[in-house]
């Protein structure tokens, strides 16, 4: 799978030549997402993982629950703007309760490699009811722990380490130890990836799990950590006041700026220990 | 107009005491956009210049061209989820040919806080026309100045400064002078208000103008950028495949990874001159 794209560039240090070079793209493609053979939506993401990719999102968007609501998915091919083949179309079978509420949702749904709450039919419909409620208190992890997840996501991005131009996510247990890492030009198709890996592994609900995310805490992130039980949410950058708000609503711990040596938790505290 | 949202947290440094204080969080809130009084789109974003927003958005969307076919935007109030008032609905009177493109558009159309081709309808609709042609060269830019916009933008940024969780993007003329700085949680909100703002003011094409976004490239940016007639693209990270080959294409000049002394022409570096 082609994750990369190489093009010749132009380098510009003020006061030198300017050199021309061979530089490293991350690789953002269109992806339609088909239910049980019905366009679903369009997402711009990076190629890879494609089956992750849309069976978190379709945990994310209600339609499934369980890797028995998915019994399969394939890929279909078709033909590019420029008369190549692509095979950039995935066909998910759905079964179960989620067949009815994909052919509701599929009518007003789009979305994009940084989209979210796509499925919205209006403003008061933002707050998604989760199969999976977040437990108080539960999972505990310790102060220490939550410090070092930013690293050990980072050590496991090889593409930002070739392109430096896309987002990370991943799921690690409570002693900080990677279950799933994965990688996207969009924030959220990151998170949709691991939690389709966890799907289809059979891992959900995620309640003995924490997600780190290499960007900001948004909305969209807390929305998909709520539908796949994830009881503790880390960003290495800041959240949104609505990201806060869920979290504290949904009873997820939210922890932003997490850098290194300290980190800003904003909601339920109590899973954290010194 | 409030920006901020302000939360009791907690801050932990390893080794020492966890400490509460008051932070502050930059406020996200849905915004549902009706044209003509009907639903179009439902995006998240950091409330403020609502209006420059919805004009920004609706050019992106090829629905509007220009003022004429804005005569009138107001805020609709509603009661949101809590049973307060809310000023999350703003209406777009839209006239000319406009009208019955926005309303193929609403059947398909949803987007958030970082959503750019929620619009399409299938992946090959995804490259939008726009009335605005980029011509070949037109504007030229110094090295300089393009090296010194980061800055420039940086120093506009007042809600960043507040809650380190905004992104930013500005027009700038050819000389590096700021025409207009918007902020918001999500880039191509920030992007979509500045565009906005220079249609009421009557500036579309913006043929004159280079566009310094604080983020990453993406594909939407560089649509946006192409839909507004805006010749150069300059970002302060990486820029995606798609967005170079849709660069190439509609003839902008698109730089990435600009930090302060170098930055990257990944595109048309003939309207860069030493």
């Amino acid at each position: 799978m082609r994750l990369i794209a190489r093009r010749r560039v132009r380098t510009i240090r003020l006061g030198d030549e300017a050199r021309s070079r061979e530089d490293v793209l991350a690789l953002e493609e269109p992806l339609e997402v088909r239910v049980n053979g019905a366009r679903f939506s369009v997402t711009m993401r990076t190629p890879g993982d494609d089956f992750d990719l849309v069976a978190g999102f379709l945990v994310s968007e209600g339609v499934v629950v369980s890797r028995e609501d998915l019994p399969d998915m394939r890929t279909v091919s078709g033909i590019g703007i420029d008369g190549e083949p692509t095979f950039n179309i995935v066909d998910a079978t759905v079964t179960g309760r989620g067949v009815v509420h994909a052919a509701e949702r599929a009518r007003t749904l789009y979305t994009t490699s940084a989209c979210g709450v796509c499925g919205l039919a209006s403003i008061d419909a933002v707050r998604t009811a989760s199969a999976y409620p977040i437990l108080p208190v539960g999972l505990t992890v310790q102060e220490a722990v939550i410090a070092a997840l930013p690293d050990r996501l980072r050590a496991a991005q090889s593409l930002f380490d070739a392109t430096g131009g896309v987002h990370a996510a991943g799921l690690f247990d409570a002693d900080g130890e990677p279950l799933v890492v994965r990688e996207d030009v969009g924030r959220h198709n990151a998170v949709d990836k691991v939690v389709g890996h966890a799907l289809t592994e059979g891992l959900l609900p995620l309640s003995h799990t924490v997600l780190q995310v290499s960007g900001r805490a948004s909305f969209e992130l807390v929305q998909k950590a709520r539908m796949a039980g994830i009881p503790v949410l880390a960003a290495v950058s800041a959240p949104s006041s609505l990201a806060a708000e869920l979290a504290e609503d949904a009873g997820i711990t939210l922890v932003g700026f997490s850098r290194g040596r300290s980190f800003t938790v904003y909601t339920h505290p109590e899973r954290i220990r010194a």
